[in-house]
């Protein structure tokens, strides 16, 4: 008789959130993605056409770690219609030793967003400017948010700017976040001004044609994108990621793939320097080292993260007494 | 609010079996993956070779089903060291418009042990001869059981052979099977043996050389191989498949890529006519159209099969009201 642990997205929320243990679980998986060490097919995509929807699959086993987890994540854009959100998901943690199925995590997409805001923490420890910052974020959904709340686990923010499609969406965030956060945050009327006005920029938008251009680029800019994951998502101009004078991505391969550097291999283009985040990670000095530089960092999001931030919640749950067990 | 149902294996056993509907219910996926109409990407797999493991996961989305499984199943060959069987998995179900986890399927690899068994159903349907057969099963697992019973839905079982690589295996398997089937049953001492004597042969192993040979071949014999499914794994000679009169398999990239096709194509040999299994229950006169014929199935096995199986289980759960509803 086995026995799983059903956790859901309640309980994964008073479990985890943007701590710093959360922020060193998703920074210690980069290094070992970037020395090969871990076991991360590509990712897995079931089109289902006829509802405008997909479902992703991500996976990974990292040396050490007890479980595995595997991630489907849902995006049916046809949901808002019906009054659902359009993202969703899941994470199933199977045992590393023995492949019996440990916990579910009925997360609704939670982790995901959790992870994707932490990457973005990680890549702006190793890559923006130091001192007050002023951050931007592109888009004024959670992940936004997250990003924002995120930089802030880094970064000293003294202020923000939003840009949305919808300015009324923009002025909406701008409210909320500064009540939340506690900063000054002023929506801005295009990308443009957005990056004139920021240090630290987060893209976070499924846009498919670039909103970023690389004549918007300023000296000490860091930008982190993790709106591209798939084919046909650009958020960046080829040209803006080939300028950058350090360009960083979670996955070379993925980010070649779905991410950001597709368009700039298509393009017959080149970027200086490519270097995994793993990298940055495991040598500082491969990141940012002056004041001037423009840095980019392009997140796709891996097997590797949701493995990452699945064994955290599945021991933080547990050492709480958090969910229900099912005899199987 | 949203809600999940978990099954047990318990519950789906009592669900779901080697039942007409069940058989139907497979064999109508096969003309959908012939079409292309099916979303089935490739198998994603995740090894984790610190324990001899790995784990697959397939999934499907087939037009005008209400659920798409992605089903993880794992192989961890250390395990019956600790006393634990080295098969395992499970199953989630999506709901196909929204995307919304629906079902949780905590079966420990029953409904793939169910499916695949159904699978040699269909193909016997379609390619076995007729009349009072001797059925031949090589390998003494939970599989060639199935593969006897299943064969049973379809065809006149008047007896059996069976080899395995442990004799004491075979033995033990005849003498339950003739139990449990109420057909003479008898243990043969090798794989020629047990070729001479069946009319259909279902080979279940994981055998990574042929254990199956062109010269073994007689006019009439039909032979369903179910155990290859990667690329290490080869039960059937190449010269075998080469020369049967019709070939068959549930998808001819899978079966190209981690089936018995992978052999033929690598030593430079075709087949006469390679088929998939949806073309045959189309057309039937694709199939065997004479009693001297040798046919060939091969099945890696497909999510097409894990979405129709789970389909199936998950509504007849409902109308039993199996299972336990979580809040998520």
């Amino acid at each position: 008789m086995a026995a799983i642990r059903v956790l859901t997205e309640s309980d994964l929320r008073k479990a985890v959130g943007l701590g710093q243990e959360e922020l060193d679980a998703i920074e210690s998986v980069y290094p070992i993605i970037s020395r090969g060490e871990a076991s991360m097919p590509p990712i897995m995509r079931i089109d289902v056409p006829e509802h405008n929807g997909e479902i992703d699959i991500k996976s990974a086993y990292l040396p050490g770690y007890a479980g595995i987890a595997v991630k489907m994540s849902a995006g049916f854009f046809d949901n808002p219609k019906k009054g659902l959100p359009s993202l969703g998901g899941l994470m199933v943690v199977l045992d590393s030793e023995t492949g019996i199925p440990q916990s579910a995590l009925f997360d609704n997409g939670f982790l995901t967003d959790l992870r994707t805001g932490l990457a973005g923490a990680v890549a702006a420890k190793h890559l923006a400017p130091r001192g007050e910052l002023t951050a931007g974020v592109v888009g004024a959904g959670v992940q936004a948010l997250l990003q924002l709340e995120s930089l802030a686990l880094v970064r000293d923010v003294a202020r923000a700017v939003v840009w949305a499609r919808r300015p009324e969406a923009a002025s909406k965030f701008a409210n909320d976040v500064a009540g939340s956060m506690g900063i000054p945050i002023e929506p801005v009327d295009d990308v443009a001004a957005l990056l004139a006005a920021a240090d630290v920029v987060a893209t976070t938008t499924p846009a498919t044609e670039p909103l970023l251009t690389a004549g918007m680029l300023h000296p000490g800019l860091h930008i982190t994108a993790v709106g591209s994951d798939a084919e046909s998502k650009q958020e960046l101009e080829a040209e803006a990621v080939a300028s950058a004078d350090v360009f960083v991505c979670d996955s070379i391969a993925q980010s070649t793939r779905l991410g950001e550097l597709r368009a700039v291999k298509e393009s017959g283009m080149d970027v200086a320097k490519a270097l995994e985040l793993g990298q940055v990670v495991s040598d500082p000095t491969l990141g940012r080292v002056s004041d001037d530089q423009v840095t980019i960092c392009d997140l796709t999001g891996t097997g590797a993260q949701d493995t990452a931030i699945a064994s955290l919640a599945v021991r933080r749950c547990q050492e709480l007494g958090l969910g229900t067990t099912i005899e199987t």
